[in-house]
C-alpha cells in the first residue's frame, strides 16, 4: 500500500517529487535497427517486422472505407451514443483554443504579423493490444480537425481478432480521418517517420504506447519529426481535507493506479482522519477490481502524505507538477489560483477524473513525470505552429534602418549591417 | 559559390532539401561527464571546468548590481537608443502574444477552461566569445518578462577582456533580468539543467550556442527540463522574380552566410537574368566583407535555383521550410497566403531580414533544419503552459456520468468506471 509521510520538511520535497526513474536507453538497438530496416526497404520492413513480433503482416495496411463505414454498425447504441457526446464535447472546447492573428505597426512603417498554421502532416499512434483506446483517438483527432491538418494517419496495431477495434474506426470517422494503418509497435513509428509507398512521412508525431512506442518517438527527432510530449507513465495528486468524500478519492487513486505498474498516485491531506478513511476505502474497494493486481503494485510507488495547511499541499503539488490534479477541499476555489504547475485540474467532488479522460472536454494527453512545469497538455495549438511575418516601407526602413546598422556593427555582423546599408543608399538616389 | 540547379522535378526536391546533417552524438562522453561532475559537485565542478576550457574561474560568478547599473554609461549613446527602440518594438508586439483563458460549459453542469500560467524558471544561454549578443537577450528577455516568469536567470561567458559586455548588461537590466552569471559551455547547462548553490534549476533552456551547448541543451531533457527548439544552423531561402533587386537579393544571402560556415543559404527565382545578377552582386560585395572567408564557404552549401513560376517557388520553399524565407517578387501578397511552413517571412524590397534580427519587433529565434514544418519560433507561449481546468456540478455529474461509465468500461478500465459509479450512486442516497 502506499508509503505514510507526516508534515515532510520543505527540503525533503524534491526526493518525493521524483519519479520511478525510466530509461528507453536499453532499447536504443532494437529502435535504430528497425529505422534503419524501415529506411532502407519501407513496408517491406514492416512485413518483416510485424511478422516477427506476431502481429498483423498481411500485405493490406490500410483499413478499408467499407471497414470504416461498418464500424458503427458494430458497436453498442450506447456506445455510439457515449463516443458522440465525447466528440461533441471535446470539439465545443477545442474549439475555442483556435488562436487569432495579430498584427502591429511597431513603428510607422514597419508592420509585423503572426499567425496560426496547421501542421501539414500528422501521425497519430494509438495503442490496440488489450484495450481500444478509441479515447485516445478523439483526444487527438479531434484538434487535429480543428486545425485543420492537411493530412492525418493513425496507425494502431489489430487486436486479438486481427481487427481494428470498430470503437477506434467510428472515432476515427467522427474526426474525418480515413488513412488508418494496421501498424503497431516502433515499426509504426520508424514509418511515420521515414514515410513508405504506404505510410506518408509526418511532420510530428502524437499519442501514447508502450516503452518501445516511447523510444521510437524519442527518435524521431532525429529525422526531422516532432512528438507531443516526453514519455512517463501516468500518474494522479489528490489534495483533499475533512470536507472531501474519502470513497471518492480512493476510486480516483485507483482510477489512476489501474494504468499501469509504473502508474503514480499521490494524496495531500491536513486531516489524518481522512487520509486513513482513504487508506481503509483503498483497501475495500481494491478488491473488486479486475485489475487489482496492478494497482497494488502501483500503490508501492505511491505516496499518502500529511500537511499541516492546504496552501503546504499546493505547494508540494506545485513543485510535483501533476499531470493531473484533483482538488477535493472546503476552499478549492481559493487554491485554484495558487497552481503555478499542473496538466489538467479537477475541481470539487463531483468531478471524477475520469470524466477528463473521455468526455468533459479537456483533452487526456498530458505531460507527466513533472514536465507539467513547462509543457501544456495537447490541444488545437499542438497542431499548429505559428509564422511571423514583417513587412517595411520605404518609410518604415527610413524609421528603423539606422538602430539595425548601429546594433549589427555592434555585434560584428557586418553583412547584416550591409543589408540596411544597400537600402538606405537606394533611397536617396 | 552557390551550385546552380536549373527547374528540378519534384522527385529531387527532398534531396534538395536535405541540410548539411549535423550528429551531436561525439560530444556526448564529455556532455556526460559535466552533467555528472555537476550534479556531484556543483559549482566547484563549474569552477573546475571554466579553469580547463580557459574561461573565467573566479569565484564570484554573479555579475554585480553594480556592473549592470553601470553598463548604461559603458555604451555608445546611439547603441543605447538602438537597443531601447528595438526593446520598445519587441515588448510591443509580443505583449499582443499573451493568450486569454477561455471557458465553457460544454453540458450543463459540466464547466471546462484553460489558462496560461508562466514557466516558473527559466535560463538563458546568451553566447559571449567573439560578438556579444545582446540582441539575443532582448529575444528572450521581452517573452519571459511579458510572460511574468519568477525567476529568469542569464548564464553567459566572459569576452576577450574578462567581462560580460555591457550591452548584454544593459539589455538584461531593460528586461528586468538581475540574475546574470560568468558562465559558459557546458558547464553552463548542467548548472541550469542540474543547480547548483549559485545558479537554480531552471524549468526550460532558451539559446543558441555552438555544438557543445547544443549538444548540452539536449541533455537537459533527461534531467527533466525542457529546451526551446531542436539545434541547427541558421538559413533563409529568398525568392525573387524580375521585379527585385539583385543588390538586396545578394546582401540578404550574405548576411545570412556570415553566421558561419555551415549556414545555408537558398535564392530561388523565375528568372535566369535575377539568379545572374545576384550572382554577380555576391562577388562584388563578398569582397568587402570582414567575414568573407566565412560566407565563401557557407555559399558552397547553398543553392540557386531556376523554376517556371512562382507557384513552384513557394512549393519548394515549402517542402524545405525555411528559418527565414524573403519575399521579393511582384506577388508578394499572393504567395504569403499560400505559406505552409516557414520561421519568420519578410515581405517586399525594404524588409531586410536583418530588421527582423534585431529591432522589427518579430522573434529571431526560430526553428531551423527544416523544423519550421512543426515548430514555431519563440514568443511568449514558450515562456507558458496551459493548465486546464473543470468542474462538473451534481447535474453535471448526471449528465455526463452514464456516457463515461460506458467508455470506460468499453475500454477495459473498470477502476475508471466505478470513480463515476460511486458518485452517482452517492446522489442517490
Amino acid at each position: 500500500m502506499m508509503k505514510k509521510i507526516n508534515l515532510p520538511s520543505q527540503n525533503t520535497w524534491t526526493e518525493l517529487c521524483k519519479r520511478p526513474a525510466i530509461s528507453l536507453k536499453t532499447m536504443d538497438g532494437i529502435v535504430q535497427e528497425i529505422f534503419d530496416a524501415v529506411l532502407a526497404s519501407g513496408d517491406e520492413a514492416i512485413a518483416l517486422y510485424a511478422e516477427k513480433f506476431n502481429e498483423y503482416a498481411g500485405k493490406d495496411l490500410l483499413v478499408s472505407i467499407q471497414e470504416i463505414e461498418a464500424s458503427a454498425l458494430q458497436i453498442d447504441e450506447d456506445l455510439k451514443a457515449a463516443i458522440n457526446v465525447a466528440y461533441k464535447n471535446i470539439y465545443a472546447f477545442h474549439s475555442l483554443q483556435k488562436t487569432t492573428a495579430i498584427t502591429l505597426d511597431t513603428m510607422d512603417g514597419i508592420t509585423c504579423s503572426k499567425k496560426s498554421v496547421p501542421i501539414q502532416s500528422v501521425g497519430l499512434y494509438i495503442p490496440g493490444g488489450t484495450a481500444p483506446l478509441f479515447s485516445t483517438v478523439l483526444m487527438l483527432g479531434v484538434p487535429a480537425q480543428i486545425a485543420g491538418c492537411a493530412n492525418v494517419q493513425i496507425c494502431t496495431p489489430v487486436n486479438t481478432e486481427g481487427i481494428v477495434h470498430p470503437a477506434i474506426l467510428y472515432a476515427a470517422q467522427l474526426c474525418g480521418i480515413k488513412n488508418i494503418f494496421k501498424v503497431g509497435g516502433i515499426q509504426a513509428v520508424a514509418a511515420m517517420s521515414i514515410g513508405t509507398n504506404t505510410i506518408k512521412k509526418s511532420n510530428k508525431i502524437f499519442g501514447p504506447g508502450n516503452q518501445y512506442v516511447a523510444a521510437a518517438k524519442q527518435k524521431a527527432i532525429e529525422y526531422g519529426v516532432a512528438a507531443d510530449l516526453p514519455a512517463g507513465p501516468s500518474e494522479v495528486l489528490v489534495i483533499a481535507d475533512d470536507y472531501a468524500n474519502p470513497s471518492f478519492v480512493a476510486a480516483d487513486l485507483l482510477a489512476q493506479a489501474e494504468h499501469g505498474k509504473d502508474s503514480q498516485v499521490v494524496v495531500l491531506s491536513t486531516s489524518q482522519k481522512l487520509l486513513e478513511e482513504v487508506n481503509e476505502q483503498l483497501k475495500i474497494q481494491l478488491e473488486l477490481l479486475p485489475r487489482k493486481e496492478i494497482c497494488e503494485a502501483s500503490l508501492e510507488n505511491s505516496l499518502s502524505i500529511l500537511f499541516n495547511d492546504l496552501d503546504s499541499c499546493i505547494a508540494f503539488s506545485n513543485e510535483y507538477a501533476p499531470e493531473h490534479l484533483i482538488l477535493q477541499t472546503q476552499e478549492d476555489e481559493k487554491l485554484v489560483d495558487k497552481i503555478t504547475n499542473a496538466g489538467s485540474v479537477f475541481i470539487g467532488k463531483y468531478t471524477a477524473e475520469s470524466m477528463g479522460d473521455y468526455a468533459s472536454g479537456t483533452n487526456h494527453t498530458l505531460p507527466t513525470a513533472g514536465f507539467a512545469n513547462s509543457f501544456s497538455g495537447v490541444g488545437v495549438g499542438s497542431f499548429e505552429k505559428q509564422i511571423t511575418f514583417q513587412k517595411a516601407t520605404e518609410q518604415g526602413l527610413m524609421n528603423i534602418g539606422k538602430h539595425v546598422e548601429i546594433m549589427a556593427a555592434a555585434e560584428g555582423l557586418d553583412a547584416h549591417k550591409n543589408a540596411i546599408t544597400l537600402r538606405l543608399a537606394s533611397l536617396k538616389n
